[in-house]
């Protein structure tokens, strides 16, 4: 029996993974800081993952054979460089530990691409430097170093541009779409810089698809098809039909590309990001067009 | 007023330290996990380390304004690949999070050369490239990026190849004393490895140089003159008058080279190494040949 804790379940990535969970055959169990939603298919369970023993607590009563670890600070202009990501560091180690001493099989943790050297080519699990620019890509970088030769089952999800329904409001996709939405205009950086973006309903894929793989290590959690800021939000416009964009209002990104290499995602995972992404647009404007 | 915390008091290197950082005007409080040694001069308190909470607890007893840590699991020849380092790395995490949020002001934890990829030229804070070989050097070195990216005022002391009274008997400098004491072969490998060696009395002396001082970051502590294990050997051998060298009894090292550039302890610390070892080996002896 395949039974997963998955921690930060409702989050961004979190909420997403949990129907893909389901029908995969999990038994689906989710820790929650405070309010413990309503649920029959989910088993929720109430614990403060940063007190002291509470991840033990929690692994006593679940007793799960897969760790989905997703909880993080996540503050958007914060957790670049917030404090709570040394705690996150501590409270995700100590809960990694209680799971193997449970007896846990297979581990997935959320990793970012923030962790690599931004640079040109397409960033490579394993070949591209890990040379992070700011404190969270530090900590996110470390906590992968240890778990990963700590010598368990495990896997690292490193996720590159995820955007979607219930994104916080204040980042690029939902600020440019609700600005639109208002018929106003969406002041954007000249939109030069490529990205690598994703859907978080593809990212949950994805990430469901290698939690139940036998893959190890870092893998990219990416599309594999940088585009251009400008690009996503001409995209974005000419579904909406409304307000107007004025790029170079916004001071320009220093970074020209960050782009992932996905043969392992692809390859060894078996996952591959769909190629239209107008679907994905429509239903991120639809949830922002909800009153 | 100058109040430490040392964990790890009753180890190798934290035994060395209490003395020196009397003389310094430190009030020393120590935090040792089982039997608390009786003393005037320090103030031992009992805790685990590494059961949740307790660091948090012995901070707010001890209210320290440096924290000078120590402490970590170092069985020989189980050290390198031992889970317990997992759990030091989150147990140091939560102890240095408890003494900045309780208002400390300084902290000095204990690194290690195993953090550089070793080779041929003396390795160099923040230039030499950190590839750990083993799992007690990759969380060592996330530990120290976590610590060092914090924004607080914290140094990382990375000690080198360190001998001295009460080093586990096990290792290089005791085997090869003890043997030569019984009149005995001392097997040695053909010793052509140069290694930098310091006595653990002078590795103290410089640890809490560092403690008293406001430099940050990454410090080697070090010799600077890396020597053949054979050139040791050697003076060992001509100091105890007994026994035999066997060199070539046991396999050869991989690794010709381990050196320190000391730059930073010397000329930002203020303290550097003795040129004449011998009194040290005497001093190392001298303990090995009691009854």
């Amino acid at each position: 029996m395949k039974r997963v804790l998955v921690t930060g379940a409702t989050g961004f990535i979190g909420r997403a993974c949990l129907a893909p969970l389901a029908a995969r055959g999990f038994e689906v169990h989710a820790v929650q800081h405070a309010r413990v939603p309503e649920s029959g298919e989910i088993g929720w369970h109430a614990a403060d993952l940063l007190a002291p023993g509470a991840a033990a607590a929690v692994i006593r009563d679940v007793r799960p054979s897969h760790l989905l670890h997703l909880a993080w600070y996540a503050v958007p202009g914060k957790y670049w460089t917030a404090p709570e990501n040394l705690a996150w560091v501590r409270a995700s180690l100590g809960l990694y530990e209680a799971f193997v001493a449970g007896g846990g099989a297979r581990a997935v943790m959320a990793g970012s691409c923030a962790e690599y050297a931004w640079g040109g080519e397409p960033l490579r699990e394993g070949h591209s430097p890990l040379v992070p620019r700011t404190f969270y890509g530090t900590c996110k970088r470390a906590l992968s170093d240890i778990v990963l030769a700590s010598g368990g089952n495990a896997a690292w999800a490193r996720f590159f541009f995820l955007y979607g329904e219930r994104e916080y409001p204040e980042r690029l996709v939902p600020s440019v779409i609700r600005a639109l939405l208002r018929g106003e205009v969406a002041r954007c950086s000249p939109g030069t810089q490529r990205r690598d973006f994703l859907h978080v309903a593809d990212a949950a894929a994805a990430t469901v698809a290698l939690l139940d793989s036998d893959v190890t290590g870092p893998v990219n959690i990416a599309s594999g098809a940088a585009i251009t800021v400008r690009s996503l939000a001409e995209r974005v416009h000419a579904l909406i039909g409304a307000g107007q964009l004025d790029f170079g209002a916004l001071p320009p990104d220093p970074d020209p590309v960050v782009a992932a290499d996905v043969r392992r995602v692809n390859e060894e995972v078996g996952w591959t990001a769909p190629a239209d992404i107008d679907d994905r647009l429509r239903a991120t404007i639809a949830f922002w067009s909800q009153p």
